[in-house]
C-alpha cells in the first residue's frame, strides 16, 4: 500500500536539502543553487540522456557514481555547463568545493546543471554561495531545493510516498525540473529521488532503468531530447529494512513506490510544459505488444498538430489518426477507435478508422478542461501504454523565441 | 543547361489546366477544384505518403496509374476525403465524372484531395462544377489550378524549366500545395509535375523516386507526415525527343531539370510553412555518408527549439548541437562546427563542439533576414545534404488551434 505524503527529497529519513540564490542568475528572487545531502553513504543509481551531445556534468557524475555510492548532489540552474571549453574542470570544481564544505570526498558528490547551452559557467558565485547553502541544509529544505533547480518551470515539482517493507516504514520522495527541451530517451530532464530503503545500487539501477520505460520515457513537451537529462536516485538504508533483492516481493513494492513518484513527476512536467494550458494524456489500448503501444502513445503526444488542436480544444481526431499512421508502421487504420475524455465526460469520435457523428458542443466542453485524455484503441491485441504531453501555445513560441536574452 | 521560364503545369506542350470555385469551400473567392489535362496519353509516375493512414484518393490513383498511363488529374481542396466511410466511392466518382466530361476512361484520371481529415466529401458541388472546370481548360490555366489546390498556403507555388534533349526543346513544370502537416516520408504534400519529354513510365518512376530523396523528403514544416502526400508526374512525349533511357546522358539532364523544379517547390513550401516568417535551410557537410548527412539536416530543421529560435532571430546554436546530438547516433560532438549565413553575411558560432565568442549584433542582423542558412560541418567525411524548413511562430499555433472551424 503506497501512501502519498507531503514533502519531496527530504521525506526519507537521513536526508536534508537546501536551495539558495548565489548569483548565477541576475534575478535575486530566483534561487539558482540546490544541494541534497544524506547523513550516511547512500546507494546510488542514475540514468542519463541518450543525446550524443552530453553536458559535462553527466560525465563527472557518471565517474563519481561508478562505485555505486554517493552522499550529496549539487545542482545549479541558469546555465547547462554544456559545450564549454572548460566545462569539465568547472563541474569537477563544483563537486570538490561542495565536498570540502561538507567534509566528504569529491567522489561522493554528484553534479548537475541546467539552463542555456554553450555559455561558460562562472564558478565564482557558486564558490561564494556554497557556505550559505551548506549552512541552510535542513529536513525542511526540500522545497527550496526544488525551487532552485527550476528554469522555465512555473511550478515546483515534488512528491513523496510512504510504504512498508518487512514491517519497516519506508519513504521515497523526489523533485524534478523540466518544462522545455523535454523528450526523454532512456533518461530525462533533471529528477532527484531519495529513499531510506535499503537497496543495493545494482538492484536500484535495474529498478530505475525499468521504471523510466513507463515514466520519463513517455513524456514529451516539444520533441527535443535534452543534452543534460539525468534521473538520480539515492537510497541510504536508514529505514532499516532487509536489503531489497531483485524480483522479490519487496522489489515489487519498491517498484510500485518508485513508479508512483516518477509518474506523478512526469505528469507535473507535462502539465508545466513551456507555455502549456493543459495536460494531454494519450492512453493506448489494444496493441499487439507493449512497444507498439508506447510508440502509438508517444506519436500522438508528440504531434505538433494534435498539440495545437489541444490548445484550441478542437476535436480534430483526424490528426490523431494521422500521427498514429506515421508513428506506428504496423497500424491497421481500419481497427482504430478514438475517444476524448476529461472531468467533463467522454465522447467517441472515430470507430474503426471512420469518423462518426458527434455533438461538437459536448466535445468542446470535454476538451477545454485542464486535463484531457486521448483514448485510442488499436484493436489488435491486449497491450497498453500511456504518454503525457501538453498543448502547443503562443507562449511556447514566446518563451523559446528568445530564451537566451 | 536548365533554364527557368515562366509558367507551371502548362509550360510543357500539350498540357492545359483550370481551377474554379465549385462550392466545397464556403468562401466563393477561393478556388477549390483543379484539373490538369494532357492532349495525348501521358506516361505517369507517382510517389505517395508513407503514412499508414492514407487518403482514399491515393488508393484510387494507385489503381488508375497501374498501367503507367494517365491523361488527367482532378484535385479538390477543403476536404482530404480521408477516414470517411464512403470515401472510396466518392474518389472513384470524381474520376468517373471527370472522365465523362473529357471523353476519357476513368482509369486515365488521377485524383487527389487535400484539407480536413474525417469529414464526408460531398460530390454535389464537384459534379455541378465539372462542366465549368472542363470548359475553362486552357494553356493559361496553370495559375488557376495552382490556386485551387491551396489550403492554408498563402502563396501560389509553380515553376517551369526549359532544356534540350537530343536537340529537341523540352519543358518541365510543376505546382505544389503544402504549408502544414509537412514532413514527407518517401513522398510529400501535393505536387503535380508535367513535361513534354518522351520518357517511359518505369524510367520516370525511378527518376521521381530518386529525386524525392533530395527534394521532398528533405522538407519539414511541423514533423507531421500527412495522410494524402502525393507527387505525380505526367510526361506526354510531345517534345519529340528519343525516349529517355535509364542512366543515359539524357536521363541525367532530365534528372537535373526535375530536381530544379522539385527543390524550388520544396523551398516554396518551407518558406510558406504555416505561420512562417522565414525560410530556414540546413546545409550539412563533412558527413561520413549521405544518409548521416540527411539525418543531421532533417534533425536540425525539425527541432521545435531551433525553429522557435529562428523566429526570435536568436543565435542559439546550442539547440543546433542538441538536435544533432539526438538526431544522429553516430555524431562526434567534438568535431562539429556551426555557422549562420544569410544575405547579410556569415558568422561562425561554434568550432569543434565549443562555443566561440561572436558579435551578437552581427548575428542578429544575419538572422533577421527572410532566408537563413544554418551551416553545419560534422568533420567526419565528405558527404553533404540540405534540408528546408521554417520558423515556429505564434501564427502556426493560431492557424492550427482551430483549423476545422
Amino acid at each position: 500500500m503506497i501512501q502519498i505524503i507531503s514533502g519531496g527529497v527530504c521525506a526519507a529519513q537521513g536526508f536534508s536539502a537546501a536551495g539558495v540564490h548565489c548569483g548565477i542568475r541576475r534575478n535575486k528572487s530566483k534561487k539558482d543553487l540546490a544541494l541534497i545531502y544524506s547523513d550516511v553513504p547512500a546507494q546510488a543509481a542514475a540514468v542519463y540522456t541518450a543525446n550524443r551531445v552530453q553536458g559535462v556534468p553527466i560525465a563527472v557524475t557518471r565517474r563519481h557514481l561508478a562505485d555505486g555510492i554517493a552522499r550529496a548532489v549539487i545542482c545549479n540552474s541558469g546555465n547547462a555547463n554544456t559545450c564549454n571549453a572548460d566545462g569539465e574542470i568547472v563541474a569537477e570544481q563544483m563537486c570538490a568545493l561542495t565536498a570540502k564544505e561538507l567534509g566528504l570526498d569529491a567522489d561522493d558528490v554528484a553534479v548537475a546543471s541546467t539552463g542555456v547551452i554553450g555559455q561558460p559557467l562562472d564558478l565564482t558565485p557558486i564558490a561564494a554561495g556554497l557556505p550559505t547553502l551548506v549552512a541552510a541544509l535542513s529536513e525542511d529544505g526540500g522545497a527550496d531545493a526544488a525551487d532552485a533547480i527550476m528554469t522555465t518551470d512555473t511550478r515546483r515539482k515534488e512528491i513523496a510516498v510512504e510504504f512498508t517493507l518487512g514491517g519497516k516504514i519506508c519513504h521515497l520522495g523526489g523533485m524534478a525540473k523540466g518544462s522545455g527541451m523535454i523528450h526523454p530517451n532512456m533518461a530525462t530532464m533533471l529528477v532527484f529521488i531519495t529513499t531510506d530503503v535499503h537497496i543495493p545500487s545494482h538492484v536500484l539501477q535495474i529498478a530505475l532503468h525499468d521504471d523510466c520505460k513507463t515514466s520519463f520515457n513517455m513524456v514529451s513537451v516539444d520533441g527535443d531530447t535534452s543534452t543534460n537529462d539525468t534521473v538520480l536516485v539515492l537510497a541510504n538504508g536508514e529505514a532499516g529494512n532487509a536489503p531489497v533483492a531483485f524480483d522479490s516481493a519487496d522489489y515489487a513494492i519498491f517498484r510500485e513506490a518508485l513508479q508512483t513518484v516518477t509518474v506523478y513527476l512526469c505528469r507535473e512536467i507535462a502539465r508545466d510544459g513551456e507555455g502549456a494550458t493543459r495536460l494531454l494524456t494519450c492512453q493506448v489500448a489494444g496493441a499487439a505488444d507493449v512497444l507498439t503501444a508506447r510508440k502509438a502513445a508517444k506519436a500522438v503526444i508528440c504531434s505538433s498538430l494534435v498539440k495545437a488542436a489541444g490548445f484550441g480544444a478542437d476535436a480534430n481526431w483526424g490528426r490523431v489518426l494521422c500521427a498514429l499512421g506515421y508513428g506506428v508502421p504496423e497500424l491497421e487504420p481500419d481497427n482504430v477507435d478514438v475517444s476524448f475524455r476529461s472531468a467533463a465526460g467522454e465522447i467517441t469520435v472515430c470507430i474503426a478508422g471512420r469518423g462518426i457523428a458527434f455533438d461538437e458542443d459536448v466535445a468542446k466542453e470535454i476538451l477545454v478542461q485542464p486535463e484531457v485524455t486521448i483514448a485510442v484503441s488499436l484493436g489488435g491485441g491486449k497491450h497498453t501504454a500511456e504518454a503525457w504531453g501538453c498543448d502547443l501555445t503562443y507562449d511556447y513560441v514566446k518563451i523559446n523565441g528568445n530564451y537566451r536574452t
